[in-house]
């Protein structure tokens, strides 16, 4: 599943996530009648929400009163009681910032929404459609708004210390002030129909999948602070703590994740998480070795560990610091005493999660195999049914299918994103996620794209393939051809240690872009063990981060060039592939050399696959990758003639 | 010429520069005999110099003094005025950076300069060696000396205001302080015996051969002062001051530069130089649009303009700031007011340079074809006479016949560098410049790798060859066809607008790194119009600058791609290329897609390529091209029947 600069923002879709208690696996059909009710873009009447919300403001004198999309731990997907800015604004998109001031409110959101919020805003809003020309951003909307001393309000856990410090710049740059409100005063107004936090239980990660005991972990964190001579870590990262003490929860769809902080000092290591959802297992693991205290209580604890830390330390000479992730909040910043007594990092747990252990990493090859075999399964079962039986199928009954499919496999937990199951047109919208009744009826004589993943206890999977079932046009095949390619040659590539995945993303653009074509995503994203479907902090595409850690012996990442035609048809394929050391005829500087081992276990689609264009390299390459798929799938299939014929037909040498 | 980070600090050989008044070509030979005193490495008793410039610290209440090798200008090349730290420490090593303190002296250097800086430097001195384990860097070193409130002082000018910044706060929090002083104290140690400040003529660059006349530029840059709302920029790099102005000088040995600053506001053009530089062109062509000013009067200046500017000023709502490059000195800063008024920026000029005009890009072409002939009459010359005539050669022979050769074609000005003519093993060392009786003889069972430019009053050249004159091993073949496919596949590829020369980088790679090969250096490089052989902001590699400014349409960039053999040999292939539109079969998302065209007009070595590692498309890319550089160049040789056959042959289809 592509990681798009949006897709870092928030799903605010609040009545989508009634089936809480449910099975992870068995939600997916209950958000998707929530948001078909969404889909409906009524209009919210926010007269009366906007009332209350500025007569809060004009209370505590704040004359701005700023809502973003994010939770308080910068999470990709939001639980229904932090959907915030959909409840204020009634725009329900995934990506937003609400801004509303004693006279005016605006919403900032991006292209992929301009319609729907024209649809769900009503009179009371101003839509700043961002990216257009002349356009301002929130930020610069809200700037405008402060002449003459104008006080601007945020509640400081929702935004990160740098974007505040940041906003603040800029609002006093106009005359005006940035002020952190204690309270979220949108909670205020939603009041009793407000959703209540999740409270999912936490269940042990146990080592047998996550390869090393928490206490390890925490050592390694401790010799961090060591030698960043630092008094101690708070970590925000919903992910970054799950995979700290070995836990996982289901308080946010698809990410196994719960709300919690953690903080590691030299000493002392303690998990603020509601107690009553951790199972008797759960709390064993952590026995005396990690103190639990209430996920609130965290704010408090901070400022008196800052206070107590700084104390003893006040005679040295070198002034030690906490550390937070630069994602953390303002909150937490201001809690622990503000910048001098703070230095925002990228997390070392982010990076240490980065690099799979042995274990995770077999659990990654032998989650992939049975997920491999899921998605033949599903795309020998479509087949059959599109041309064979003459089937009527839409785009969510194909999902329903795989989902199925996937449900029956080992040690399979739910799905790790909602599927994108998309026919002809439709697979050129890059983040299409197709919900009855709007799906549309899969055309056999079109391009019907899958991208798709699961969660498994030992890991978590994440594959797209573009498929053709009748027969595919010459302009089709020479686009999945030159994506192909793109596919290999990375897939390929040998580098030296310290290359980064910046410097290698052009490997996958270059036969596209010979032609004039491209894509407007990046090619590959960090990849969680039975964790987020997206990590950082590496990846393959020029964002700036990508250009600065380099990749290493032990990540997990996607590599999923793709081409798009509005109105026409898209194209994608992706694998994940493990970062390891390879075999070279020489060592240069005695530097190893590294490449990608591909996990990923279902064969790309011959039928779109022109021939000509391939070096006998690259067949070569692919010839050997589908020996090797049916060679490890082909089991699955004893009992099921169908698929192993469909298998048989697509591994067959090139 | 590569451009190493090593390359970016300075040539710090104060004798060398004794024949400033020659033609800047004929100086080469002096510089040459110059460095050869250097080469003996005699150690320089510096406990005079080190007893008066600890008294004028104490005097000053200094208890550390710093003394780096940068001058005002951060120029890649020094004046002899400005070697300070090869005067105080007795090292003369291009890179390094001392620092005295009351009782101590150390200094830090690269592995290039370890055996130097040991010969050289005398008891008084601890060496610092960069890059070694538990070595500290110099501002380590620095701040260790602080504890218990110690003063540590800089001259102003020859440090950034972002690298002032940086160890202002490294020594806060080591107890110390670190403070401006006014004085350069070496130079007070120095004393008569410094070396004046170079004052050769400053001549025009006319419209002719810069294709916009320097009102036009005042205008742009106005026009961006606009856009950012600034009260004016300094300009305080001196190639960028002379491109602005259409002027060219001396001062600086390859550089075609002059001492100076500038400043530009919405309404005032001043240029700070001795005036008794200009030529009466010169100033007639400035007539009364810039205000000329002496050299050292832009401190005053520029305080009492920022005075005045934020008086007027004071009432806005928004506060305007005047801008300067980020690689500005803190003395520019500080005269400015500090960073409450001045924001350090990638400066605007910088960028107009990168992008050439029509008639700046038509220069280039047109003195590469001229330069292309004298490289192709060079190495026909030496081959006939290492081979025909058993001539004994040495490296500083070669270099010397090519720049006759050079000063031969019209519209020469001088070197734009120090030419590297290196045999053998020789090549393998990156930054090889021999200087007899050092040199090498030539020889002819030897790769010869030889990179050379010059300065033409319509351009800069930069080439790379390398040859072989006798039987090539299959490594060295191998090697030399590794290199050559990366450089053609960069030579090659089209890419959208947008894209950096950071993300194309491992293009020129992916064939060495296949076989567990690399080079260390960065493969491109922004080339200057008759201005300096290495210029900014854009770039092909991996340093930061090169992942944030796309490559546009005008930009010159080096290809130049290596591979380096330690003790044995030693590879590059450089070209100059134009980023220029390209037609593509498709334009997605209507974005233009950019290629580059081949300005450097001298073949590769035919003896050194596998032809079985080329494939068909390559072996045809490179017989264009050579076709082309035969149609181009032949012309030069009707009467030199020794080159054109060496000519016919090189470029003979493959």
């Amino acid at each position: 599943m592509l990681l798009s600069r949006f897709l870092l923002r928030t799903h605010a879709t609040p009545a989508a996530y009634a089936a809480r208690s449910l099975p992870i696996h068995r939600q997916r059909a209950f958000h998707a009648s929530a948001i078909r009710r969404l889909l409906d873009m009524e209009k919210v009447n926010t007269s009366q929400r906007l009332a209350e919300l500025r007569k809060l403001m004009q209370e505590r004198q704040i004359d701005v009163y700023m809502v973003p999309s994010e939770d308080s731990h910068q999470s990709e997907y939001i639980a229904p009681c932090d959907g915030r800015r959909a409840y204020i604004s009634g725009f329900s998109g995934s990506a937003g910032y609400a801004v509303v001031t004693l006279e005016k409110a605006a919403l900032s959101t991006d292209g992929r929404y301009f319609n729907q919020a024209e649809k769900q805003l009503d009179s009371n809003w101003e839509l700043l459609k961002q990216g257009l020309q002349d356009v301002p951003t929130i930020q610069e909307w809200t700037a405008d708004q402060v002449a003459g001393g104008k006080v601007v309000g945020v509640d400081p856990t929702v935004v990160t210390a740098a974007d505040a410090r940041k906003l603040a710049d800029k609002i006093k740059k106009k005359g005006g002030d940035y002020k952190a409100v204690d309270e979220n005063l949108v909670d205020l107004v939603w009041g009793k129909e407000r959703p209540s936090r999740p409270s999912e239980k936490v269940i042990v990660q146990p080592v047998q999948h996550s390869g090393k005991s928490f206490d390890d972990k925490i050592a390694d964190i401790r010799k961090e602070l060591e030698k960043k001579k630092s008094l101690g870590f708070v970590a925000s990262l919903l992910d970054e703590i799950a995979w700290l003490y070995n836990l996982r929860g289901s308080d946010i769809p698809y990410n196994p994740v719960f709300f919690s902080y953690a903080v590691v000092t030299p000493t002392q290591a303690t998990l603020y998480v509601d107690e009553s959802k951790l199972t008797p297992e759960a709390k064993e693991q952590l026995g005396d070795k990690v103190t639990i205290k209430p996920y609130d209580a965290i704010f408090n604890d901070l400022t008196a560990l800052s206070a107590e830390a700084f104390e003893a330390n006040s005679e040295a000479a070198e002034k030690k610091k906490f550390l937070t992730s630069n994602r953390a909040s303002w909150a937490l910043n201001k809690a622990l005493g503000g910048e001098e007594r703070v230095d925002e990092v990228r997390s070392p747990i982010g990076d240490a999660k980065a690099v799979k252990n042995e274990v995770e990493l077999d659990g990654m090859r032998n989650c992939h195999i049975r997920d491999g075999a899921a998605l033949s399964e599903y795309f020998a079962w479509l087949e059959d049914q599109l041309i064979n039986k003459n089937a009527t199928l839409d785009e969510v009954d194909g999902a329903d299918k795989l989902e199925s499919i996937r449900a029956k496999q080992d040690l399979f937990m739910g799905l790790s994103f909602d599927t994108i199951s998309s026919t002809g047109a439709n697979a050129a919208v890059i983040h299409y996620q197709p919900e009855k009744p709007l799906a549309s009826v899969i055309d056999p004589k079109a391009i019907y794209l899958c991208d798709s993943g699961a969660q498994y206890r030992d890991g978590t999977t994440d594959t797209t393939r573009t498929l053709h079932f009748g027969e595919p046009t010459e302009t089709e095949k020479t686009a999945y051809t030159l994506v192909l390619k793109g596919h290999i040659a990375l897939e390929r590539v040998k580098f030296p240690k310290g290359t980064t995945g910046f410097a290698i993303d052009a490997l996958a653009r270059q036969f596209l872009w010979a032609e004039g074509l491209d894509y407007r995503h990046g090619t590959g994203h960090g990849v969680g063990s039975f964790l987020n479907v997206h990590e950082g902090p590496i990846g393959i595409g020029t964002r700036v981060q990508y250009s600065e850690i380099p990749l290493s012996v032990g990540n997990v990442v996607s590599n999923e060039p793709g081409y798009y035609e509005d109105g026409k048809f898209g194209i994608r394929i992706e694998n994940m592939v493990l970062v390891k050391e390879v075999e070279t005829k020489h060592k240069f500087g005695d530097k190893p050399y590294l490449g990608f081992e591909r996990v990923t276990m279902t064969p790309h689609c011959r039928k779109l696959v022109d021939m000509s264009l391939l070096s006998e390299a690259e067949k070569a390459f692919i010839n050997e990758y589908h020996q090797e798929i049916f060679d490890k799938t082909s089991k699955f299939f004893e009992n099921d003639p169908l698929t192993l014929a469909w298998l048989k037909r697509e591994t067959a040498p090139y």
